[in-house]
């Protein structure tokens, strides 16, 4: 697994606005402790209110990694970052990226991390020597988040989770299985990354033995109903073996991202998701559902958080908005 | 997808015995049209019972490509391989091999390909260039053997369908989903080497829209009750988008290869197998079970098949010993 040294300092480049810097947010928002500052190049829009430094006077405050905050068109590294980010390596800095483009293939800044001895972690390009899933039954407690689609809330459930977790004291790491998530938590694997054949060792690896009491809240991917990657979901339920799953749904959508199909009802996600996952847990249940209502006011919000609830008879919330107790106590009880 | 040029020239090397030349038996079986001959190198124990030939006779006949039809310890090209490698290279043929190394990182052959102008055909490691998934509708008719673990007849069943139909005058074509069959195909794409997000892509690619009577015989992987590789299986099932599927079992294995866990009940992976691939083609059946009765005596077999085909109300056959005709009769029913 690819362990990226902290604190950061957060690259910006020229983000065109907040939603382009949503990575460097979700870094502030849950990982702010470990955040010295944020680097802006002219013209940046985006603001994650810490300080800003340049790379060489966020090393003397103690940064190790530039991590790249940022999304740009197509994923790839602009020729007006090289610059700051060779400076960056000069400094004495790694650089960790979630772009599509590895840093080591854009040419100065490889030469330049050679040059520096500095690391480059290209986390959405997972390391090639991963095991074949065993199923072996491991130690310790799992927690997974699924989900009716893709992008409705599976990283930051499992991210609320975790810290709602160590605030009760309960022992909790947050697992990261995709770029983002990788950044934020500073390890992890892009499951969705690896080859097929180990995509469920890779699971199985993200989540090794623990304490009897300790809980790995695993980011989940994909949906098993979403035709594009339920390979993947599937891979991630049988090597993560959670002993809870929580259900993630978007109320306001009705087709799956990417693709013509309807989004399934939560109660067959349910389902499915117990019936796939006792392969490897046949102790693995349901704690209840998440749901991202961001797009609704807030009377619609309480309205379907408690219909949903009444509806499954199962613990609901919306992370963002109501934090995720009532998940909690039933992981708990 | 990988295209090879035909005829073959079937490379032996020093196979240790017979089981070690499987696949170039494989190609001899269900392509031997395609076979010129076999290359032994001294201490061969295998004989496919078609002519020993030298690369450069065989080229005179017409082959264009030398397979590796030989598994070796650890997947890897010996060194006393190499010249003769070479050697095919300089008389003007192409070369595939299903073993882990590629060929493409063994210096000498490369650097001989590449002086040559011939092409290298590693076919475990597919093209990096494959789409995501969409799940649309495709046109034609797919079947898809499915089975209650690895390793139980699954590429043989795919291949005996393909040929009954076309003796039936249906037009049908076997597609490969892994290294011996691409072999024996010619083409195809090794599905358990594909990044796990481009999967269901890439069995998407592999049967395009056809003509509505035209059947594609998709080779199945893995199992969908395999805790290593359901992940793999279920991408298949969901890209293949079967109208119908053969699920294919061997009834004296009580273990799963390679971990350790139960052989599902048959029942169980016809009902698990209809939900999911429910997904993308709703009107998925199961045509019938294949059992492969190796182990087992004739009468013993004989009493396998119809006590399993009577259990499940479904047509039942060893394709080996008894063909396919039932399976194919309820294909087309």
């Amino acid at each position: 697994m690819m362990v990226i040294a902290t604190p950061y300092l957060v690259f910006l480049g020229d983000a065109r606005d907040a939603l382009a810097a949503k990575t460097g947010q979700g870094i502030v928002d849950w990982r702010g402790q470990r955040v010295v500052g944020q680097q802006r190049l002219a013209g940046c829009a985006a603001d994650l209110g810490v300080p800003d430094l340049s790379a060489s006077a966020a090393q003397r405050l103690g940064a190790r990694t530039l991590v790249i905050g940022v999304a740009n068109r197509g994923g790839v590294v602009p020729t007006s970052w090289q610059a700051p980010l060779v400076q960056a390596l000069e400094a004495g800095l790694d650089i960790a990226s979630g772009l599509h483009t590895r840093l080591a293939d854009v040419p100065q800044v490889a030469a330049a991390a050679e040059r520096c001895g500095r690391r480059l972690f290209d986390v959405r390009h997972p390391p090639d020597t991963l095991p074949i899933a065993t199923g072996r039954k491991r130690a310790g407690q799992r927690l997974l988040t699924v989900g009716t689609d893709c992008s409705v809330g599976k990283k930051y459930a499992a991210l609320a989770i975790e810290r709602e977790l160590q605030q009760r004291g309960v022992a909790a790491d947050y697992r990261a299985t995709g770029q983002t998530g990788i950044l934020i938590a500073g390890a992890g694997i892009a499951i969705d990354g690896v080859v097929a054949d180990f995509a469920a060792g890779a699971a199985e690896a993200l989540s090794p033995d623990n304490d009897a009491a300790h809980w790995d809240v695993v980011e989940g991917q994909g949906s098993l109903f979403h035709p594009s990657f339920a390979g993947v979901s599937l891979a991630l339920l049988h090597g993560s073996q959670p002993d809870a799953v929580v259900v993630c749904h978007e109320p306001t959508r009705t087709t799956m991202r990417g693709v013509d199909a309807p989004v399934p009802a939560i109660r067959a996600v349910v389902e499915q998701t117990l019936a796939l996952g006792r392969l490897t847990n046949p102790r693995i249940r349901c704690v209840g559902v998440a749901l991202n209502t961001a797009a609704l006011t807030d009377s619609a919000a309480r309205e379907a958080v408690v219909e949903t609830g009444r509806g499954l008879a199962l613990p609901c919330c919306d992370p963002m908005r109501d934090g995720v107790g009532v998940l909690v106590d039933e992981m708990l009880a």
